[in-house]
C-alpha cells in the first residue's frame, strides 16, 4: 500500500444549524480545504452520511456535495455505516489513494438532524440495529445501551456513579473547543441528578445528537515536501459484529473494536501502549469503558476504572475525547468519524490549543456504528 | 495498483420477491459464491444499495449483510450512488483489494422495491435528483428522461419509433436469461402501441424496477492459478456531473459518463473499438444512446442510429444489453451495475448460453447514478 496523509482539514461547529441546508453544511468544511490549499476540486469524494435519505430526503449525496463544492466530475459517493458512517467515509478515501487510483481524496461526514421533518429521529436512527428483531420490539438505541451499561455495572460491580468521570472529562474539554456544541463544565453532581433517559443511562451519560460537517483531504505522502512533520495515516481497520446484541456470545465484548483495533496496530507496527490520545467513541459512557477494554487499554471488566480525570484529561496517561468527544463536541452521527480524525490530526499538529496533548505523535481514533456492530478503528502519526 | 480480477459470481432472478426479506435477497448471491468456492467469508463486503434506508427501513446494510452471510467479522459497509450504487460498490472492492489493504472483497448489490412499506416508490426514486430544485417541482426520474428525450428528438431529428430497436433487443436477450424480469420478446408494433409514461417515454422505454440481488468477488490477480483465463478488471473509472440537468451546460451530453469512459480506456490501455460488448445502463433508450455518444461508440447526435439488431444483438457489431440489460433483465436499482459485471463476466467465461458473444474477450459496464450524475465505467478482459 502507498503511504498516504492528511493534508488538510476543515470543520463546522456542531450546533442547530436551522439556517443551514444540508448541502451548505456539507459544503463548508470542504471550502475550507479548499480555502487553505488553493484547490478547487479533488479526484474523489466521500460522503459520510446515516440519515439523509430519511431525515432529509435526500439520497445521492456523493454527486450532489460534489456539485455543491463546485468539484463536480470528481468521482464522488455516499457511504454509510450508521454512527461509523465517518469512519467508514475516511477509510474508503484511504483505499483510493493508497491503491494509487487517485491523488487527492477528500473523506467528508455530514449529519443534519435537528430540524428533520421525519418525525421521529430516534426511529431513523434505530435503523443502525436489527430491524426485525431489536428495532420493531420498541428498542431505541439508547435502551440497548441502558441494557449493555446494566449488564456491566451487574457483572463487575461497579455503581452509576463511576461513570461520571468519562462526561466530566469530555465536557471539560468541551470548553476549549470553539467548535463543541456544550462548551460549559459539568459537575459529578451535576452527572448524579441529571434526568434519566433509560436506566441507567441519563442525560449526562448520552451524547446529543446534532448538525455539523467534517472534511479531510488526503493525498500520497510522497506528493508532501516536510514528510517528517505530515501527519500520515499509518493503520486502518475495519470489522463488523452481529448487528442485534443478543446475537453476540458475550455482549459486554465489542468483538468488532477488537479486531479493527489490532488490524490498525498490526499494519502500523504499534500496540495500546503507543497511543498517545485516543478519539473514543463515548456515544454512551458504557461504550466508552467497553471500547478502552476492546481496544487494549484496559483489562475486561476494568474499562470504567478509566473515568477518571487524571488518567484521561489532556495531561493524563491516556487522553481521551480531548476536543469534547461525542459528549460534548456533539454527535451529528454520520460527520462524527470525520471530526475525530479532524481533532487528532489538529493534536499532532499541535493546534489544539488549551487542550492540547503535550508531546502528542500518535493519535488514535475509533468510531462504531451500531451498538458495536461495525467498527473503524484508525491510528495517525506524525 | 494492484491487479484484481474476478473470482467468482452470483446472482438472483430480478422479480417481485415478496416471499424474501431484504436480507435473504442481499445473501443468496454472497451464499451461492461461499458455495462455488468452499469459502465461508470474505475480508470485506461491499453493500450497493439505494433505497433502504426509506423504502425498507433499514440502514446499515453493510454489518446486517455480513451478519447474515456469516461474515459478520469482515469489514463491511454500505455504498450509496443512487442507481448507480451497484457500480459504486463494485469500484469500492476493486480499491479495496487494488490497495493491497484485503485479499478478498464481495461486492454485492441489492434492492427491494415491489412491496416497499413506502407510499411512492417513485418519490423515493426523486431522492437521487435534485430535492429543491427537481424532485420538489413534481419531476419524477421519468419525466425528467422524457425532457431530455423530447430534446434530444427536437434537436437531431428522430422520430420515437427509431429507439425501439433498443428495447426490441433487451427484451430479445431477456428470453434466454434465467434471471431476467421480462423473458419474451418484443414486437415495433408492440413498442409503438405501449402505454404512455411521460410523453415520448412510453412503458417499453423504460426498465422496470424489482426485487434483485447480484454479487461478485474479488481477489488479487496473483492469487488465480490460471491467470491466463481469469476475467481481469483493466479499467475503472468514476465520475460526476451537475445532479441537477438544468445545471448542464449541455443538457444532451453526459460529461460523467464521457469522463469515466475515458478514464478506464487509459487505465485499460484500450480505446472504444476494443470493446468487444457493451453492458450499457439502458433504463431508458434515451439513456442508451446518450451513453452510447459518450462513451466513444457514436458521434454526437448519432446514437440512436444505433437502435438496430444488426449492430447490437449478440453477433452484432457491438452488442448491447447481452442479457437483457435494465430493461427486459430488470432494473432494481441499487443491485444493477453489479448484475451488469456478473453479466459482463458470463460472456467473458463463454457462459452466456443462447446469448453467447462469439469470441468475447474485452467487456465494457457502465452504470449511471441520477440522470447521468454519477457513473461507474468498468472494462473487463480475459
Amino acid at each position: 500500500m502507498r503511504e498516504v496523509a492528511i493534508f488538510e482539514i476543515g470543520q463546522t461547529p456542531v450546533s442547530e444549524h436551522w439556517d443551514k441546508s444540508l448541502l451548505e453544511l456539507a459544503g463548508e468544511p470542504v471550502l475550507q480545504i479548499f480555502e487553505k490549499t488553493g484547490m478547487t476540486s479533488a479526484e474523489a469524494i466521500f460522503v459520510g452520511n446515516m440519515l439523509s435519505g430519511s431525515a432529509n430526503r435526500q439520497l445521492h449525496l456523493g454527486a450532489y456535495v460534489a456539485d455543491w463544492v463546485g468539484a463536480k466530475h470528481s468521482g464522488a459517493v455516499h457511504v454509510e455505516a450508521a454512527c461509523g458512517s465517518g469512519g467508514a467515509a475516511f477509510r474508503a478515501a484511504l483505499m483510493a489513494v493508497a491503491s494509487g487510483d487517485v491523488e487527492t481524496a477528500i473523506a467528508v461526514g455530514v449529519e443534519k438532524m435537528t430540524d428533520s421533518p421525519s418525525a421521529d429521529i430516534s426511529s431513523e436512527l434505530a435503523g443502525a440495529s436489527d430491524a426485525d428483531y431489536e428495532r420493531d420490539m420498541g428498542l431505541s438505541f439508547v435502551a440497548l445501551n441502558a441494557l449493555l451499561m446494566r449488564r456491566y455495572m451487574e457483572e463487575y460491580g461497579y455503581r452509576k456513579d463511576d461513570f461520571a468521570g468519562f462526561s466530566i472529562n469530555a465536557h471539560a474539554n468541551g470548553v476549549n473547543n470553539p467548535n463543541a456544541r456544550f462548551r460549559y463544565p459539568i459537575t459529578a453532581e451535576a452527572y448524579a441528578k441529571s434526568a434519566m433517559a433509560a436506566d441507567p443511562i441519563n442525560i449526562l451519560d448520552a451524547s446529543a445528537m446534532g448538525d455539523g460537517a467534517a472534511a479531510v483531504l488526503l493525498v500520497p505522502l510522497d506528493r508532501i515536501a516536510d514528510r517528517e512533520n505530515a501527519v500520515k495515516v499509518v493503520g486502518s481497520g475495519a470489522a463488523t459484529d452481529a448487528i442485534a446484541i443478543h446475537d453476540r456470545r458475550d455482549p459486554l465484548w465489542l468483538s468488532a473494536a477488537e479486531l479493527s483495533a489490532k488490524k490498525a496496530y498490526r499494519q502500523s507496527g504499534l500496540t495500546a501502549s503507543d497511543i498517545d490520545l485516543f478519539e473514543v467513541h463515548d456515544a454512551f459512557t458504557i461504550i466508552e469503558a467497553l471500547s478502552l477494554e476492546a481496544s487494549g487499554f484496559a483489562e475486561r471488566g476494568t474499562g470504567a476504572r478509566w473515568a477518571n480525570l487524571e488518567l484521561i484529561s489532556p495531561h493524563g496517561k491516556l487522553p481521551l475525547a480531548t476536543m469534547g468527544g461525542l459528549k460534548a463536541r456533539g454527535h451529528p452521527v454520520g460527520a462524527t468519524g470525520i471530526y475525530q480524525v479532524v481533532e487528532a490530526a489538529l493534536q499532532l499538529r499541535g493546534e489544539a490549543g488549551p487542550n492540547q496533548v503535550p508531546g502528542a505523535r500518535i493519535a488514535m481514533t475509533q468510531n462504531i456504528g451500531g451498538s458495536g456492530s461495525n467498527v473503524y478503528t484508525h491510528i495517525l502519526r506524525r
